[in-house]
């Protein structure tokens, strides 16, 4: 754990996430973990299953953040394409994987199915890669400089996800609190907007949920110390407080 | 309708969906909703609360794309900063909207609760951008250039969507059917391949599941016409049958 701040980007590729065959559920896992992890994901971006788009969003997120993880496309059929794409990228040959080869043959081997062709490409990746271990399906993800490639099915994913949050350099985590706030967003928006400026040190954030009737808001204070944490939070409560003495002085008096 | 390709991306902004707190809904509701009017989504992006992403995420989509579709950060307290965002991208002022303060002075003046600063907020808009109708909480999003610009409460944005789409350019509607496959990607990856490669005016893509022990597939093929589609279709449920036949003939030879 260092003081830095480490930030990540997602590239998730996939035409049957753009289709709205699939609805992603890796950027949301991810979300989760790099959260825990203190590594601070900063931008997803969602790319078809096409060469030019993925080196194109690559090139640009690898440049601009610490890590880059991407899911979805190192299957065996012809629309996986990210080891190719990721290879262009990085301006080096796509290769079959020796030790992946071995790893998945006698995979095969076991369970007596033919190591085919098709499967073979699943061994393939960027000459100079490292493996992300599989322990579903054994065809391994891979890193290659700053970049993670994992695949789409988000069993596979999370496990590839696990093997590889212990190799990278993580922050201090973000700390996060939630208070729950019977308001909509109109009536705190001006006080809450006061707490925040009082406190550069957090990250204010308000969610409004919509009942059917009315908005309530989940307000959430974040911030890298426990100290500079509770400080607004307690600052958001006595807020709540406020606006309540005031919803129910305003209502006596109406009916007075 | 026209005959062209109409192409979109999506711009979600929010910290709440690159923390983990907030699972996103509506990129795949606008997925859906644009397959279904023949716009291709091609490209999403997420990004945080900061003016700079979200003006340089936005000012990259939408020369690239026909339309732009943006989700969250038009709420009222202080990190909303969508609207700001927007204008400083298109190079002109953001300022509070006449119709849309009367209108939304009206409804707060209906429901006997005070129109706050902050509530005021959310009229505010580039100048020039006309509105998005708000069935469900009155305060309209905008469309300004190609770029629509929704709230990120799922129940908002779908009512607003509902508003933009008969205003766009359709192309024509892709096409698409689905095949199940009892058998994993490795084993239908090459002869797949090979019946893409006889029909590139289909887009075929499988899609692996993982069911505990084993992968089986489902194989998606879509195309403009219905004869393009339904041609390469049959190929894909001959090649199932083949591959059938063929592990068929290998238990009976491995039992003999």
């Amino acid at each position: 754990m260092t003081d830095q701040i480490i930030t990540a980007a997602m590239l998730a590729i996939g035409d049957e996430l753009l289709s709205g065959r699939t609805k992603d559920k890796n950027i949301g896992h991810l979300a989760d973990i790099l959260l825990l992890s203190g590594i601070d994901l900063k931008e997803v971006r969602i790319v078809a299953d096409e060469e030019d788009a993925i080196v194109a969003a690559l090139n640009a997120l690898r440049g601009t953040y610490d890590y880059v993880f991407t899911s979805g496309g190192i299957g065996p059929t012809h629309d996986d394409i990210t080891a190719d794409a990721i290879s262009k990228a990085f301006g080096v040959a796509c290769e079959h994987d020796a030790e992946a080869m071995k790893l998945m043959a006698a995979m095969y081997e076991r369970r007596d199915m033919p190591f085919t062709e098709a499967r073979q490409r699943m061994a393939r990746m960027p000459v100079g890669a490292t493996h992300i271990a599989n322990p579903v399906s054994t065809a391994p993800g891979f890193t290659i400089g700053n970049v993670h490639v994992m695949a789409g099915v988000p069993q596979v994913f999370q496990a590839m996800l696990d093997n590889v949050i212990p190799t990278l350099r993580t922050g201090t985590p973000m700390l996060s609190t939630a208070v729950a706030c019977p308001f909509g967003e109109g009536d705190i928006g001006t006080p809450l907007g006061a707490i925040q400026k009082a406190h550069p040190e957090t990250s204010i954030g308000s969610y409004p949920r919509y009942l059917g009737q009315s908005f309530s808001t989940e307000i959430v204070v974040r911030a890298r110390t426990e100290a500079a944490m509770q400080a607004a939070a307690e600052e958001v409560r006595q807020m709540i407080e406020t606006i309540r003495k005031a919803k129910v002085e305003e209502n006596h008096s109406a009916e007075a």
